[in-house]
């Protein structure tokens, strides 16, 4: 050890990192999958010890003086090392710009909030969340200040930084100005064409164990290794887990046959990203994904591109007959992409399609924006909630619960983390219509199931790269152009409007 | 923080190792019941992490000197507090005793060890599995040598009292002594007695499913708490977690009604010890088991002592009607006793009676003495089993599979281990014993299904206790008789040859 340069002392103190985050993840996984309802206070216990542990290892005067004379000395370091330097620095820099009292305090404010979230969801009753979210968003101003500070950024994009990195409020206004001009015009025809067709219903009672099989066989086509990972029930999809023992949830309803298989895709698409890091880096910030927006990217692009393709569809339509036993029009295959494809102005987020789902997302950018600054109070959340809505869909929401209540991340203090979703969908536009460019027989291999070729060119253009590059510097070495949003117009235009262009 | 007396920030440290202790856990249990096969190396890397700064934390100059500061001071502590101390630096001593590196190596060989002993019990041959034992051999040598050093006792008593604390090999010989005087003649006598008795074979076809729900109902009715805990199945029976979430395991054989459901007992015995330490030490060195010999007493007293009782059967058996959907005379209270209470020569361990379980501990423990002292050879140990169980099963096993090779401990380095089980079971005996003299009504209450009052009274006298007294102190407490193998030579007298008396 005492020869080890300081660079490699560091690989060294990563690994055990990289170990604790291990762990870290299957402790979550436990919870939400197998740990018996009543054993919440001891998990808690749990999981502070290890991430206070993480958290002192992280910035321990250790690792501060090996990250200065690794710095001091960058000669005789190749590329990789430079960027896992790089990406050692920036988790410190997070690490170290919040005290460890802060981030407890948040963590307890979260859970209380969380669980307020619930209740009031529950009652309908706005009010009584208030106090909470105020106090939870109290504590996030000052992160997102202090945040601003060590890495010199606006405070909201500061925390935007933590999940995208290298990517900043100018970008975003940039891609969802583009995205605002075109897809409520798009939205609006896309309904009236659809208004034409006549589309089947497919109702019956999908077990659990069928859906599960449907998805299995699925998922083993895509390349998932069940041989180093799971598939299992819980109440929300996830994914947790490492490369090596990557596990992944989905939820399955009786009365539909598709959303526990899209569930398990959409959490398959981030076990892939992370199973395509570069495997010499596997445990080296380097060899980490490039962030949220990265991976909804990965996610959304499985899910909602090549889950709602029609080449996908005629792959999926012989195993529904096979693990459902039907039969009948409304399964065959131009029904169910019709059905697959429907475009709604549906006020919930998570059941929006790929053409709507942009517009949830900036209605809710607008308002943590003028939460954080301060220009629009909690108290106000609701009022500002319904009329965003009423502007974007054309309506208000009925409730609170299907309104501004919808989603727990303002809770438990995830503010600047939603455009990760919207620029994720973003990029897998542009990935996707990469892809096509360059892989002429793309929608053939699909279609008989083949996603070699799809997987293929993502691990060398984009999981491969791991954390060496900022997200708008691996979309252009991936793509050919520059992050922006005219790919997946261009995509949604042909797809939903091809005869109308 | 900094007005926190020594005494109270000792506490606080053992606080965060309690959490890495049951993180430890559940590592564990998931590595045996839900972890994908081709995740071993990813978890060894998560568990060698973790164990890796447990050492660190518990041998860290921080806690030597607070516990050199703590005892120097031990006015205004209370007797809890006091026993705590010691025990917290019981386990500081035990840590510090082995250099880390030796520890390290130990694990190395010893799944080296495991994994040639799994081949060499499939090859039925012992000489490919000689080096490696002799490199474990050689390593538990040095610990036991170091242990001993610190700890002031000859070798092998330093190994005995990492599980037996207190208790030694002078001890160990005493009680092994009057039960060898005597078992040799009951077990003929018995397997005489039953030679005459005609028991009808039990056979049918119990899936796994049943055979849990049997399972489930029987530890509700003893008071396992299924909010707060699991009955999953593994390879090999065994419990994991901590009070708030434990979780044991069993195994189901088809053609076997009982094994099942006895192997969740012996487990069910183990959580329940660790669930009844006094609440409000539960996550501290006091508020622990006192060790694997109290750990056994208990798995022995609910699966091989009250599992084996004729007013267990009585409860049990419409049970069992209920659960298999089965009738007949084979399923009468008394069949069924006869045929869970047969004694037998057999010379597999795991498989022995009540009756004949001591000697197969006698024979192991007088050949890891040898092996450790080097009084006999690695080479030898194939002669030397064979002719020990020739002489104290009349015959010697046909295979080295179903000989020295049929337990794993030796394998794994744990030497001074096996006598906890032997002297579990005397244990069982002595706590039964005093449970029927205090307790007139514990017959009929176990008949009920009933176990309130039995575990009532080892809440009291044994589990309440923790590890607050050593071994031979707290017997001696619960049941008013120092710890000998007079109660359960009785027991066993009366049970088996109480018409011989």
């Amino acid at each position: 050890m005492s020869s080890a340069s300081p660079y490699q002392q560091l690989e060294q103190e990563w690994r055990r990192l990289h170990a604790f985050r291990g762990v870290l993840s299957l402790l979550r996984w436990d919870s939400a999958v197998m740990m018996p309802r009543g054993s919440a206070e001891v998990r808690g216990e749990q999981l502070a010890a290890i991430e206070t542990e993480y958290h002192a290892l992280l910035t321990s005067p250790k690792v501060q003086r090996l990250l200065d004379r690794a710095q001091a000395n960058l000669r005789g370091l190749e590329e990789w090392q430079v960027a896992n330097l790089r990406e050692m620095r920036r988790q410190r820099d997070h690490a170290i710009a919040t005290p460890a009292s802060l981030i407890s305090r948040l963590a307890k404010a979260a859970s209380r909030a969380e669980s307020a979230w619930r209740n009031a969801r529950h009652d309908n009753d706005f009010k009584q969340f208030v106090p909470h979210l105020e106090e939870v968003l109290h504590l996030v101003r000052d992160k997102a200040a202090l945040l601003g500070q060590a890495l010199n950024l606006p405070p909201y994009d500061a925390l935007v930084d933590e999940f995208s990195p290298g990517v900043g409020t100018a970008d975003i206004d940039t891609i969802f100005k583009a995205l605002n001009r075109r897809l409520p015009t798009m939205i609006a025809q896309a309904l009236e064409a659809q208004q034409a067709e006549a589309v089947l219903p497919v109702t019956g009672k999908f077990t659990a164990g069928r859906q599960r099989a449907l998805a299995v066989d699925v998922m083993k086509a895509v390349g998932f290794p069940f041989e180093q990972g799971r598939l299992d029930e819980s109440e929300h999809p996830f994914t947790e887990g490492v490369a090596g023992d990557i596990r992944v949830t989905t939820r399955y309803a009786a009365d539909n046959p598709f959303d526990g298989l899209l569930g398990a895709l959409h959490e398959t698409g981030h076990a892939m990203y992370d199973l395509g890091m570069p495997a010499t880096w596997r445990d080296q910030p380097v060899g980490r994904d490039r962030g949220m927006a990265l991976e909804e990217s990965q996610s959304l692009l499985l899910e909602m591109i090549i889950g709602h393709s029609e080449p996908f569809v005629r792959y999926l339509q012989p195993l529904l007959l096979k693990h459902f036993g039907v039969a009948g029009p409304e399964w065959e295959v131009d029904n169910l992409y019709k059905r697959l494809t429907r475009v709604h102005r549906g006020l919930i987020r998570v059941d929006a399609d790929e053409m709507s789902y942009s517009l949830h997302i900036m209605q809710r950018y607008e308002i943590e924006k003028q939460l954080l600054s301060g220009k629009l109070a909690v108290r106000e959340l609701e009022e500002a909630w319904n009329s965003g809505m009423a502007q974007r869909f054309g309506r208000a929401p009925a409730s609170v619960s299907e309104g501004c209540l919808q989603d727990v991340h303002w809770a438990v203090g995830s503010f600047g983390y939603f455009p990760s979703y919207a620029l994720g969908l973003v990029i897998a536009g542009q990935l996707w219509e990469a892809l096509h460019l360059q892989l002429p027989e793309l929608d053939v291999q699909v279609a008989r199931g083949d996603f070699s070729g799809v997987f293929g060119w993502l691990r060398e253009r984009v999981h491969g790269v791991g954390a060496r590059l900022p997200v708008k510097e691996l979309i252009k070495e991936a793509t050919g152009q520059p992050l922006g949003a005219n790919a997946l117009l261009r995509y949604l235009q042909g797809k939903y409007l091809g005869n109308l262009a």
